[in-house]
């Protein structure tokens, strides 16, 4: 109806060959397009470009409230571009996540994101090997050079640090989280750095590892450090969840935070200003996580030979009302 | 390479004709097919059968904390049995809403889950007269008899309002949400209808209704009830952000809850068991609510001339520490 070829009229009608066509043409050939109802159909596309303007996004668990800003950041870049997303939660289960893999694939994602990764991670390291498009966020791996997002643990460690000492804390003890995720390992091992570089009393019992990111674990590890643990003052938590684990152990032996002991969070989940006391944390930016993991994915996609690189994002202290001043030295009893 | 006709491999590989070929005949063909490497392509079948094993999630904004436990029951029942599902966040946007809707049609998608509804919908009547496989949650339309999962809200309200009453309140207000949405209006209506059937002091200004569900809305309408409403002992809010910013309110003008004011919220979000005080709240099960919205749409897919039908799921009343005796009578100042 264009007067043009089918293949002239096929270049047009597609963003990344309409540069082929002549300006006019395309414009003509665009217009009786819509007059007729023209709808481009992606899934056949896709058969022939191999594009089909979809990723897989890889997420643990959607009810911990990290990850819905991260999703959300994610797929807010992708829309702007007509891109869709497609979502599955894997509860860290690696044979979910392997169907889930096995699955998009099928449907022809153009790329991943994981929000899943462990320290050994055998699918990744998989998926890596045969060059497949991917960014990790929130968590990296060990192994291969993935491009990952994370938030700058180590810089985030030192700031809470920082602010517990100049509340006159030297007796500070740290909950630490899963060691066979980057975010665990990475935060003990800066605390670990803070007490040499700040030369504050450093014994091994000062940290504790708990085996999930939980409430529950948080209240388990602070009743052993209270039970058995060295004298302190301060706890740095491995994460929010722990750290009101930490509330919740206090308030059984009838201790007050701050006034007997101060404790920080790391993460400032949605209403850790609402709790009580509104807690001091170290901030990440879980929704700029997403929006630049979704950025430096499309830009694996658009040059697939570039050397991957990973972005590490600046975090903030949000100093709220579970730290104070170290109170006066008292006899444990 | 098993020795069969092609149309009888198709067959024995695909699930839903799988039980037209002799059972022996299937396995030869599968360890055959298995040996090979071969994996379906649902991007191609998609094309021939128009079945995607796909389905649209249409969600307001995944960051607002009723959500993620909604889509994570939708995506659990959907994975079971190897559907999978796309996802976007509209921020109520109709024009995100339609493009989102759009791209999830040329994908094939086989029905949607909508939790954006509102009242008055014109996408949501058109796509229901064309009869599109779909399911609400969360909130409903006016319109159009569109099946939906939704929470029991008026009996919610009524479980708190009894609640409130068997403390000795009789003075109640009610912070009511957007009236364009059912969740608004349903517990608005409830609200008043329990006013009468309790008979309760019932004047019109025991209700203000809230711009939009959050804490910065909560806070205004109780500093207007403050101000210029009429008497009351307890605040039932439209949902818990509603609640956060009436402690907000409370809090700037030194009241005390629940000792001068009680009050419920509506949701049992995450965390309402931390925050200060714990909430006493109104527990919808928004997990169920996604799950049983994705087997209600199943259920549409396979038989599409049923008559739709919509599920109320029963709430519970979860009783923490806002919400205390009425307190002595006091003059207000």
């Amino acid at each position: 109806m264009a007067g043009v070829h089918p293949a002239t009229a096929s270049r047009a009608l597609n963003q990344q060959t309409e540069s082929l066509v002549n300006v006019e043409t395309a414009a003509r050939i665009k217009k009786v397009a819509a007059e007729m109802g023209y709808s481009p159909n992606p899934i056949a596309r896709s058969l022939k470009t191999s594009r089909s303007a979809s990723i897989g996004l890889v997420i643990p668990d959607l009810t911990n409230p990290l990850f819905p800003p991260i999703v959300r950041g994610v797929e807010d870049v992708l829309r702007t571009i007509g891109y869709n997303a497609w979502i599955v939660n894997t509860d860290n289960r690696p044979d979910v996540e392997k169907t889930a893999v096995e699955s998009f694939r099928q449907r022809n994602v153009e790329g991943f994101v994981f929000a899943t990764a462990h320290l050994k991670h055998p699918l990744l390291e998989e998926l890596a090997a045969a060059s497949t498009p991917m960014v990790l966020v929130n968590r990296r791996t060990n192994g291969a050079d993935i491009p990952s997002v994370t938030s700058d643990d180590a810089a985030g460690v030192a700031l809470a640090m920082q602010h517990l000492v100049d509340l006159g804390h030297t007796k500070i003890v740290h909950l630490a989280g899963p060691q066979d995720l980057s975010t665990g390992v990475t935060r003990r091992r800066a605390f670990l750095s803070s007490l040499e570089e700040l030369q504050l009393p450093a014994e091994s019992t000062r940290t504790v590892i708990c085996d999930e990111w939980s409430e529950q674990a948080g209240a388990k590890a602070m009743r052993t450090l209270l039970d058995s643990g060295p004298e302190f003052t301060a706890v740095l938590a491995g994460n929010d969840l722990l750290a009101l684990g930490v509330y919740d152990a206090l308030s059984e032996r009838g201790l007050r935070c701050p006034d007997d002991i101060s404790v920080v969070g790391f993460n400032d989940m949605p209403f850790m200003d609402k709790v009580s006391p509104p807690m001091t944390t170290v901030r990440i930016p879980h929704y700029e996580i997403g929006a630049e993991a979704a950025r430096l994915l499309l830009e694996v996609l658009n040059d697939p030979e570039r050397h991957p690189r990973s972005l590490l994002l600046p975090l903030t202290m949000v100093v709220r009302s579970s730290t104070g001043p170290v109170p006066a030295p008292r006899t444990r009893g």
